[in-house]
């Protein structure tokens, strides 16, 4: 083998560039050398490729985002597009390909499997709602960066009867949201995976309050879609002193967490070995294992809450 | 002198609990003892009173928030709640009182003073809005954990066309979002104080994508009262992919920074000072030195932007 | 079941409040009190105990140390002091003892449960090195605080041949070590386990540097005990303008990880269940599994290092 | 004026990245090119000169460190070199030179005003040692991380009659020693220009560890060269289990903070403005004001400590 290709294509998160840098430098000791294509897909489609070398992943591992930058791409998903992305790996000769990214980037992969083209997953989603991997890359560190903001919070607040609300990132997902609203001793969390009632909740908040409780923090997974709702309640109906923060795009990064750089590292490795090795498939950390997980598996399945979350779901979700 | 009294009655901001450690250990020094009024100006109203030891305020120099706690108190504003407020002094036999507070509650002071009482502000507020002072109690860390903000969102930003919305904190003053833009190099900012014009700075973010830039940093001040709007419009008249951010009150707090804990500690000091020398007045800073300011000229004033800063909105919003 | 008793008795870490949170939490969950025993064996010796009530460890899970306290305790290795610990146990009428500790605490907890006590232990140790669990309690937490250290001093190194030292925690370990090397991508690593060769690495470090390379990252274990030797042997022998930074305590501490938080809970959860069942056993973490893993187990095996960190020792020692 | 020069000379620090930023708009935006010259005086030596333009400084403002680097230059400050750096500034055409940097490197600034270049210096330093400003570029930020660093100490810390010795930079000043202690609270603190009393601490801390402090902070710097003594003395003499934490080069960096940000880039445009005046000078910062002062008045008198520091130095010293 002469020649991989690799390319990242999901949400921002952190952890990548330190995969990319272990790929560059496993590939480089098996004599392989490594194209990046830029955005994305939208790199395989329109042949924006770069050569990766050692010397430029030098002093990257630390830094959040990825420095083959990503974009949607529309083309790639239609016939046309995804042909000029097969004739951009024949011409630049590339032998297998690694693919950095979410739900969709791995969607995408599989549609080159298919189509007899050697690929390698790697799950990166902060909502941490990929099949297969107990962690995606970048996990580990959007959780702290939320977790430290409701940290801060509930180390600053020292009025009566305020109620903090916070909304996490996740669409679909409440992952973040409910793990932060654990690790930060939340008062009540909505995500959209489990029934909530909002009544309820402003109830034992009352109630609380009532008992001695000062302030209470609300932790709500963006795709409740909620959050103007429930603080507008909390204000009017529970007459609390109500306080929005929308976390948005800094839970995407900044310098990554130790365990996403060793993720992305060992993740990054062993797609160069399975590229070696040709098995196609995404890359999953089992346990403590990395596993080779058939894109089939990957896609037929949903990850589910371990009986720990669940219980603190049910309890704080009413 | 024998015994005076303090209380926190603004908005939670980092660095009061270092002020309320040298005010305790300043009148200790000097053998006054010191009292403690809870929950701002409902702790005069309704006799709130702990006892202040140096050993109670060790450890509490480095948190954020304050240990007398804050609210809100439309009772002190009307004059049987007032005059309960003389009442607790007197029967507390507080010779002095050290209030530290934002506007309204120097302004509670100033009445205070009007009623007999010798009285001394500590000027504390995010916003940096108060007359008097260059800096005011707690910005300088707001600052910090805003411009970190932006910094991560930067770093980690990694996709073309795509427009970061931060929404800070500042219901009348922009302050801290002009300093944070300025501090982080944001390409735009709203801010109420300046003229501002969406649709050039629309027109401007767009020209410089074509020029080349990646992504741009929109910096809104939540007086604006436009956040939603612009980030609208950046989507759907401009097209970028429009992210939104709305820092709320992680911006009150965190572990002060030293600017913050030093100038609590020596405002705290002078305060003290002040009381002995029975000078009712509003500490300020002003260059590297303390001043008591009378609390005439605090209302009389409004604080202005320094040129840099105003050269800096003019540019940034249009 | 009406009582059990929980100490924590190793070096600080952090993580404990956040099992001491949930233990109290499970233990109120299933009508058990909680006793907890101050400054640990110490605290068993000379009955040194407290009610910990939910309101009591409310607040703490974010924190850093122990509230319990820690220190050593010789008297208790003594058959005098161990005797006293036993009737204290006897007398406060504790039914089951949770141990928070290391090695030498969970050896005690060992003879303890010699003696018939029912008692299970939570391994904490920054340094990893107890066997049967995966991570110990505060690990994770440590690991960051070395890495973003490194990744500061990494950040603003901007002079050429310049050599930066770090010496870790770590006095039979080398884990910190290593892992916050590899995480951080230092070019050289000394560590207790692996042999190293100060002399070839030098020799490698003065040729990167005449392939352009700026500057070298050093990172050293405690108990290699050659930190000064090194640093000085790079600044005579090596010509290297060197830097020493020794991180000492600040490893142990700051707000825990969301890792950190969230392992805590499992595992006192599971300690509390644990003694409800009747299991005297060590909790450990393995893939995402919590065991019971006997003491015996616990004390006759080392653990090692997995083969991604020994590969990456190898090429780094010298 | 067509074209000035540029170059970083110090010691790293945090906050010279802005400055370069705004030095090169500013110059921009009055048709003034800019010629940065790499390793500090040796790119003058050696003509190591890179063109300087706003895109080359956008990104920067954030970033720690010095993108023109720095070294010693032992050459510079011979004749035979200080006339070659006359001949290439004669050479590149440098109209006016900027130079950042402390101490040494604004007396070789002043080396070539006396030569007849005009030349600007903006005092950078962390040990802010440097008369005429009260501030130089990079203190805040070294203080801020100090302070933290200690924070994380003192919030861990949960043993019994522990002390915890940390060495600060400052080779002959007492500044970030002083500062940090007096901002984190510490027990003790030894600084260059302060007698100090080793044995009095000594017994002013196990006196207050009998009347109940649990463990102290002792800040040492590092021009005391005590510090392995202090540590050992605790240890030995006073029985205090003592800890050693040697912060060490992570002082200089990180993200610069808003301080140092905006202090730099206030530095930066008023330098541009000063070659454009023909003002050789040091650009100070006095109170809220930026002032030209002349290099004689910077080297002729010396940096004091104001009083509120005295008085702590002296309290905390013996």
């Amino acid at each position: 083998m002469k020649r991989i290709g690799v390319l990242t294509s999901g949400g921002d998160c952190s952890g990548i560039n330190a995969t990319l840098k272990a790929i560059v430098e496993e590939a480089y000791k098996n004599n392989i050398r490594v194209t990046g294509f830029l955005e994305g897909y939208n790199g395989l489609v329109n042949d924006l490729a770069i050569e990766l070398t050692p010397m430029q992943v030098s002093g990257i591992l630390q830094r959040g985002g990825t420095i083959l930058m990503t974009s949607r791409c529309e083309e790639f998903m239609q016939e046309s597009g995804f042909n000029k992305a097969l004739k951009t790996l024949k011409e630049e000769e590339i032998e297998g390909l690694i693919v950095i990214g979410g739900d969709g980037s791995l969607r995408g992969a599989k549609k080159l499997v298919e189509a007899g083209v050697l690929c390698v997953g790697i799950p990166e989603s902060i909502d941490n709602d990929i099949y297969g991997t107990d962690m995606a890359l970048g996990v580990d560190t959007a959780l702290n960066i939320i977790t430290n903001a409701i940290d801060i919070i509930r180390d600053t607040a020292s009025s009566h009867k305020r109620a903090f609300v916070i909304e996490t990132m996740g669409r679909e997902s409440g992952y973040l949201a409910l793990m932060s609203a654990m690790a930060s001793g939340a008062e009540a969390v909505l995500i959209p995976e489990i029934d909530y009632d909002i009544d309820s909740i402003m109830q034992r908040l009352k109630l609380e309050h009532e008992r001695g409780r000062k302030y209470s923090i609300i932790v709500i997974a963006e795709g409740v879609k909620k959050t103007q709702e429930v603080a507008e309640k909390l204000k009017v109906e529970a007459e609390f002193d109500t306080r929005l923060t929308i976390l948005g795009h800094i839970q995407r990064g900044g310098n990554p967490s130790v365990f996403d750089r060793t993720l992305g590292m060992r993740m990054g490795i062993r797609a160069v070995q399975s590229i070696i090795n040709k098995k196609s498939s995404v890359i999953g950390l089992q346990g403590n294992d990395l596993k080779n997980v058939p894109f089939d598996v990957v896609f037929s399945n949903k990850k589910v809450f371990n009986d720990m979350m669940l219980e603190f779901a049910r309890l704080k979700s009413r």
